[in-house]
């Protein structure tokens, strides 16, 4: 039989086990021109909360009672597609499912000699590509600017501020716990973070981190953190926007200090983006994060969960931050 | 005797009256390379509301006794200086005086056949200028789109309306009276405008006004004005943060509803500017604004207030939205 979860219901606030159903069903068979998938490593990513949400945003809502969807790795075990043979391995958007038919749609080869398979999932995959883009093409680093990085010790965060260090950058992130601060510092080549839940004046902690400022404002929570690092921002600065973890689970509407009279005396700009804005680029970013991989100029950090009945939890403890960088659920 | 108007006291909350301070003096004579100047128009601006506080902000704070400075056009009554002679009429950013010395410098002439004088300091000075820039570097009007400009009939407000018009968007205003609402779709060529003080909800309002949803949105204001429009901007908008004059009196931090998920979820630019930020765009902009002004293709609307002593109650009337159009003191 084979194990599939389904959105049971739409979250109030933080997402509970009950909000999934695990279900059962017959082994799928391929027909002609299709392939039969075995899941090998599933991604569990915040953004994922906005899509339990039956709201208007950037990416169509899940369905209720369908199976959810996520970045996965699977491995080709049956195939009457052209373009595919038992034994490949590929890269897509697919279904909470053990085996799954492909009719190959949107499935990328993924090359287990190159890198090892999770990586395209992350570094290489869209973490990585976050991380690359919305900081080269919003956050435009320059040698020499501060750059303060939210959500440091995250997938895309962590990657942010290695990126950040490459240009040039003094870079400072901010993190939930002293052992992301260490793993940030040496791991990661921050040259400082913080423990936001530790430090008492968070605006103070970051003008005495950044002495000439904050030029670049890399965002994955939104909330008082963010508050207080706007407080310390130069002229023309860029505040790529590229999460809310904070925000995602609150069910009514977060009210903060107004941001327009700061972006207005300071001539700076803030962006939202989600990695698809940038998809023309997304040759060229995985080309340059090949490449400093292979000449070990970045590191990456996963959290492997094991197991297809975890894959709910793991997604939960993304919002206890539980994860260290990329949290990977392996069946 | 000369007459100039001092900062008495830094405004706390709306200014008033008693903050400023008139005082005499002799008549100043100019020496070699100088020039004595007579005021023969005064600018009074939202903006100079920030210089009257002792905060750091994108320009320096006005100093306590000493006069303001603003937009001035000014007559040249007597030259010492080889680049200036009796009669010529120029801009620049002077004092609030009645006579003053120049020795030249930041002085431009402008020419009393080519346009009347007042426009110097509105459609092809600061005025026109922010709007223009505003509106072409950061909201990067595109045929079809809908673009809203809150303090719709205000100076800058009016002329953002018919650029966007002459891009070919539509163009939505929003305002204080009805009398502007007229105003804005008779002379300044607007599609709609909407009187925020008479409507019950204006995020409805907006959404009726704008049913393929708000591309880009020229803010004058901030506030509960823009969160309504805010509530119906599309994906990939662009938001020119130009002013915040329902924030500029607040004497505490205001706060509103956070901005980063609204950016996020569409992918929009919310980005703050100051005129300068774009100098060496101005000869280009100047340009345009002339060759539109010749062609009859924009009108603007001035407030000319009479007397050097009504300059600080002109000012101060500019946030009660006494003025339609530019507010100008003619002395």
């Amino acid at each position: 039989m084979n194990k599939i979860i389904l959105l049971k219901k739409r979250p109030f606030g933080k997402p509970s086990l009950s909000d999934f159903e695990f279900i059962r069903e017959e082994m799928p068979t391929p027909k002609d021109n299709e392939l039969l998938l075995k899941t090998v490593y599933v991604s569990v990513d915040p953004y994922l909360r906005g899509r339990m949400n039956d709201a208007k945003s950037y990416i169509p809502a899940f369905e209720l009672n369908k199976p959810i969807q996520s970045g996965i790795i699977a491995e080709v075990i049956d195939s009457k597609h052209p373009d595919f043979k038992k034994g490949d391995f590929v890269s897509s958007n697919l279904e909470w499912k053990e085996y799954q038919i492909s009719n190959g749609k949107g499935l990328v080869k993924v090359d287990e000699n190159e890198a090892k398979l999770s990586s395209y999932l992350g570094i290489l995959g869209m973490t990585g590509l976050t991380a690359y883009l919305g900081l080269m093409e919003i956050g435009l680093p320059k040698k020499g600017e501060t750059l303060v990085v939210s959500g440091a010790g995250g997938a895309v965060g962590s990657v942010v501020g290695q990126i950040g260090k490459l240009h040039g950058c003094k870079v400072v992130g901010l993190t939930g716990s002293d052992e992301k601060v260490s793993l940030l510092t040496s791991k990661f080549n921050f040259d400082q973070a913080i423990n936001y839940k530790t430090t008492s004046n968070l605006k103070t902690a970051i003008r005495t981190a950044c002495p000439n400022g904050v030029d670049i404002y890399f965002d994955n929570v939104g909330g008082e953190i963010s508050d207080a690092v706007l407080a310390n921002i130069n002229t023309y600065a860029r505040l790529p926007v590229c999460g809310a973890i904070s925000l995602y689970n609150v069910t009514e509407i977060q009210m903060g200090p107004r941001l327009q009279p700061i972006l207005l005396t300071k001539s700076a700009t803030m962006r939202g983006f989600i990695i698809s804005d940038f998809a023309e680029k997304f040759p060229e970013a995985i080309k340059q994060l090949t490449a400093w991989l292979k000449d070990d100029k970045i590191a990456f950090s996963e959290t492997i969960v094991k197991g297809f009945d975890n894959i709910p939890q793991a997604f939960i403890d993304l919002f206890d931050g539980k994860n260290k960088g990329k949290m990977i659920v392996e069946i």
